[in-house]
């Protein structure tokens, strides 16, 4: 019932792969041949899926990237309200950071090797979070359910903090991803001082 | 009137010269070679002064690291209050975080590739770290001037919140450090609790 073929299987072991090499030696430490021998292929093959080694990345980020901005919108579309749609979107936000660290912290660090074009387009991609998250907190604003001097330097140190998580979470570590992403729904509320106007 | 001395000349040239390449390029995609030239001297003379690269990015971390529980000490030193206390480190600690960006980002996201040893060294400084800030913490919840249902998670949420800051910070970006660490302060008083046992 599977939907693949050779060649899809072939770029998810590049893409596996690659993901893999980046977050253990960085891109500039990867090389296409270390990517393409962990993926069970020779070097040529993985130019039959990708031009470069800068092509897997930005297919990685982009792919990731993507893959965020449905979830944050699928978030902020569970709701009418503005405090249960922050508390949905950090929830899942952080969660899945939480669950997906080593992708995360691969397409969030290892952006500044993008190449000019495809660096656009994967801030393209992150601008739109951007606006989601400063969607729901205009709205809360404008709702009166929170309260904040500067919605738009809280947007960002929310989505921020959620980021950070894929740099210290670990599987092995004290809380699971469902534990961080409860406390952090709880802390972003405050952040926007949604608790005080309820309280 | 300065102390510095032809060697200690040469090892902070290397140290700028390192960071630097390690920003832009990564420690794996960086050469000693990189390093010496950058610092206007030979491949033989980096040994000199260093064992190896990552002999290098192990100073680089060790001396950034105990400027940063240096910070935190003096931030908490300035008042015997814990609201004070926490407003002051948080805001030191991000505006810190904005100022030197990129040596923020070389030690906190290069760590992987340290040495056991080098990196267990590092991993003191930081719980040394991070015992400071749950100190304040923990001091606040037992006077009730803090309220939180996990102050370490809250803890740990703080300082990463200072952290990611040497991620997304840009000069020309639309904030001054001063900016960011006056609204980091404000959103930290209110992760802890703080305004509403106040308010």
């Amino acid at each position: 019932m599977s939907a693949s073929t050779p060649a899809t299987d072939a770029r998810t072991r590049l893409a596996r792969a690659a993901l893999d090499a980046f977050a253990v030696r960085g891109f500039h430490g990867t090389t296409t041949r270390d990517i393409s021998t962990a993926a069970g292929m020779s070097p040529a093959a993985l130019y039959v899926h990708h031009r470069s080694k800068e092509d897997l990345l930005f297919e990685l980020a982009r792919v990731g990237h993507e893959r965020v901005l449905d979830l944050v919108r699928a978030s902020v579309a569970t709701s009418e309200d503005p405090v249960e749609q922050l508390a949905r979107l950090v929830e899942d936000f952080v969660r899945d950071h939480a669950v997906v660290h080593t992708g995360a912290r691969v397409i969030n660090y290892e952006l500044a090797a993008l190449s000019e074009e495809h660096l656009a387009a994967i801030r393209a991609i992150r601008h739109d979070i951007d606006l989601v998250v400063r969607g729901v907190v205009d709205r809360g604003v404008a709702a009166g359910v929170f309260t904040t001097p500067d919605p738009r330097m809280t947007s960002l140190a929310l989505l921020s903090l959620g980021i950070d998580v894929g740099r210290w979470f670990r599987d092995e570590g004290r809380w699971t991803p469902d534990e961080v992403a409860a406390h952090y729904r709880f802390l972003a509320l405050r952040m926007v001082g949604a608790e005080r106007s309820r309280g």
